[in-house]
């Protein structure tokens, strides 16, 4: 039997517990597929960590200092010292596993190049979708591929809470306090449902998809507290469900991104991913559409991906080739164009809140139609006795631009009758 | 620049002309990411092939003989020469690609006894779900867990068919001769539409996920020539569509395999699997349920999967690190316990097909329940002015084992008020 490959594990919370779990009650399995033992040598977390067998320290460096670790797994998530942890553990000639979506996103050039320089591996697969092997699929299952198109449910927050509003008819706000008493959300959960963890998540996928650094900044970004009860009911009377999209598609102005809440019509595989589930579908030019869906949050679904690295990470190390090849395609040179959010085309869902007289609907399809902006259908509900306040106005239109759409919507808003900023949410087609 | 690895395709079908044609299409991509050019040095087909730069033969052993080929691209399917190939490969100190599910499964023991024996890798993405990720999701992916399920729609040809059937209300043969038409079926669909395939594909599946070999003659087959548009309509009214699955649940009793037509919720994600897509559900012990999902056939995305392989191989010839470790785990040793179908449990769609007259439901009740058979719900359509050829009755059960319900079956069927042998479709939970 080989050597024994033993993993430093930085961060003991929920998913680092899972890793241990996994690694004890399948360590048979594990060590038939790797062709060696594997053991968490140590682990390093502020709070004392009582394993069996496990070294435990709060300093992080004497973790990596050890000779004997071949892998370092960092689950502390944040920016640091997570981003340290990984660059002076690749210093330190170890191999990395990380979970942690933030740090890859912002510093994927620097990672990536420290990687190829000492010749060491970071494999990422619980970066992005939980335990769904999306990042193994986009970078080898479908290396054949020039990638077209990317898109996902792709936090189990947002989806969760949409779920909670589609089933229960309930507002925003009583679907976050029902995710957050569930645990599916934080105390603080700005960073899901603002759209931002999204966002991180696809530039990673569009990073390794088009082996060049994509910047969340580069994202059109939009969260999920702009979507109301009602857009949720009037959705559903369309044929549609809402879900936080991220999409990434290479058009020939450039690199489309955006995380928005979208219209996805009832027949659509996305309809169907619930709670904290998520799917991601990936367009290759050979292969054509393929899905991946599965749990995207937990601490045994995150930690299958971590210990899946592992298994990989540790079956080169233990035949003696982690690093010969880098795991990822970057070119750190090669430069992306974005396409501007304005110059994005799309089929929108608009709300409008109007006094309920005549000619409103004149005039907002006059503004439209002067932007180019081309109406499908209308749906207006039936005046209610709360009419001073507003009547909602929908409208459903054919493919425009985003810029002509949005400075539509503008000068519509300024109208006296426009009783509330018009709600847009783009329709998946 | 490192040395081109060379490839030696045998067999150029409608997968061999877009292995070539991907190659060359994302030829720079692909040097990329091996970290060395590749190219088709040879192909071997029994009609002459004129691909530019290419050396071409009739005699494969020629191609196999070739110090300077690396790798060989089996593309021959049925069962010889294809076996002789991939063996005589392995021998002469090759790296094989295959898409041969009917060789993979019935010899597998021979196959990969023979590549661990040689220190040599055997790839076969596109054996399963064509351009889907699914082997390399199962064997590395999820390689951190022990996997309970395996369920999937991994027929084309069963899935176009079914599709047709669902959406045009057109019978069985109908279906097929459009399947035909559209080149989705062969000539000769047996294989297809008897379930073998299913059954091949679920035993690469198995023999994965359970590191022993699986054989087809475990699986429990049943194809879909029974399904009759009535059934289609009876299951759309009761809110279900019909796909033929394969399935693998690992029992307390042994592995349960099966592939048989099956009543689909209309809300479960493979029921808007339709025409050639493919879906694999796979459910590990810690990431739960992962599915995924895309086109199971066509050249090209059968070449997608086949251009990734060789892409994964091609990395580990650069380094020097090809079949220092086995692709899979297996265990010649190890013997899976296989549960008799008789014994597998179920709910069941029933149609019986019977007199309109006073007593009938009562007696096929009485017989049910006397086999423990207990019945979920009773539909009964008006009865029609072909009342003498039987109306259709039908029942959902609650779950059973199959063996009770096949012995009530075979005794109400003897029955003269029943005018055609009861169908009988399992119902996915």
């Amino acid at each position: 039997m080989k050597k024994t490959v033993k993993l430093g594990l930085i961060g003991y919370g929920t998913v680092g517990g899972g890793v241990i779990k996994i690694i004890a009650g399948n360590k048979r399995a594990i060590e038939q597929r790797v062709g060696a033992p594997v053991e968490v040598a140590a682990v390093c977390d502020l709070n004392p960590v009582a394993v069996t067998g496990v070294d435990y320290t709060r300093d992080y460096r004497e973790v990596i200092a050890r000779d004997d670790i071949d892998i370092i797994i960092e689950l502390i998530g944040g920016y640091e010292p997570a981003r340290t942890v990984i660059l002076s553990a690749l210093r330190a000639g170890k191999n990395v596993v990380t979970a942690n979506k933030a740090v890859l996103a912002t510093y994927w050039d620097e990672i990536f190049s420290a990687a190829r320089a000492k010749e060491r591996l970071v494999y990422f697969e619980a970066s992005v979708g939980g335990a769904i092997p999306v990042i193994q699929g986009l970078n080898e299952g479908m290396a054949a591929n020039r990638i077209a198109k990317i898109s996902g449910i792709l936090n189990g927050t947002t989806n969760y809470i949409l779920t909670e509003m589609t089933q229960k008819n309930v507002s925003f706000a009583a679907a976050l306090k029902a995710a957050q008493r569930s645990g599916f959300a934080e105390a603080d959960p700005s960073f899901d449902i603002d759209g931002v963890d999204t966002a991180n998540k696809l530039a990673i996928l569009s990073s390794l998809a088009w082996s060049s650094w994509v910047k969340v900044s580069d994202v059109s970004t939009a969260g999920i507290a702009s979507v109301a009860a009602q857009d949720v009911f009037f959705a559903r009377k369309l044929g549609y469900v809402i879900k936080l999209i991220g999409s990434a598609t290479m058009e020939s102005g450039g690199l489309e991104l955006s995380v928005q809440p979208c219209l996805i019509p009832e027949r659509h595989p996305f309809a169907t991913v619930e709670r904290e589930y998520n799917a991601v579908s990936i367009r290759g030019d050979a292969s054509g559409e393929i899905m991946f869906y599965g749990k995207g949050a937990g601490s045994l679904p995150a930690a299958s991906a971590v210990v899946s690295d592992i298994i990989s990470l540790a079956r080169q190390v233990t035949s003696g080739t982690a690093g010969k090849e880098p795991y990822i395609t970057y070119n750190s040179s090669k430069k992306l164009k974005i396409l501007p959010s304005a110059k994005a085309q799309g089929s929108y869902y608009l709300r409008f809140t109007a006094l309920d007289q005549s000619g409103v609907l004149s005039k907002v399809s006059g503004i439209l139609g002067k932007h180019n902006v081309s109406i499908a259908s209308v749906y207006q509900q039936e005046s209610l006795s709360g009419a001073r306040k507003g009547v909602p106005i929908i409208i459903l239109t054919h493919r425009v631009r985003q810029g002509n759409l949005r400075a539509a919507l503008q000068l519509i808003d300024r109208h006296p009758f426009i009783k509330a900023p018009t709600v847009a949410f783009k329709v998946k087609a």
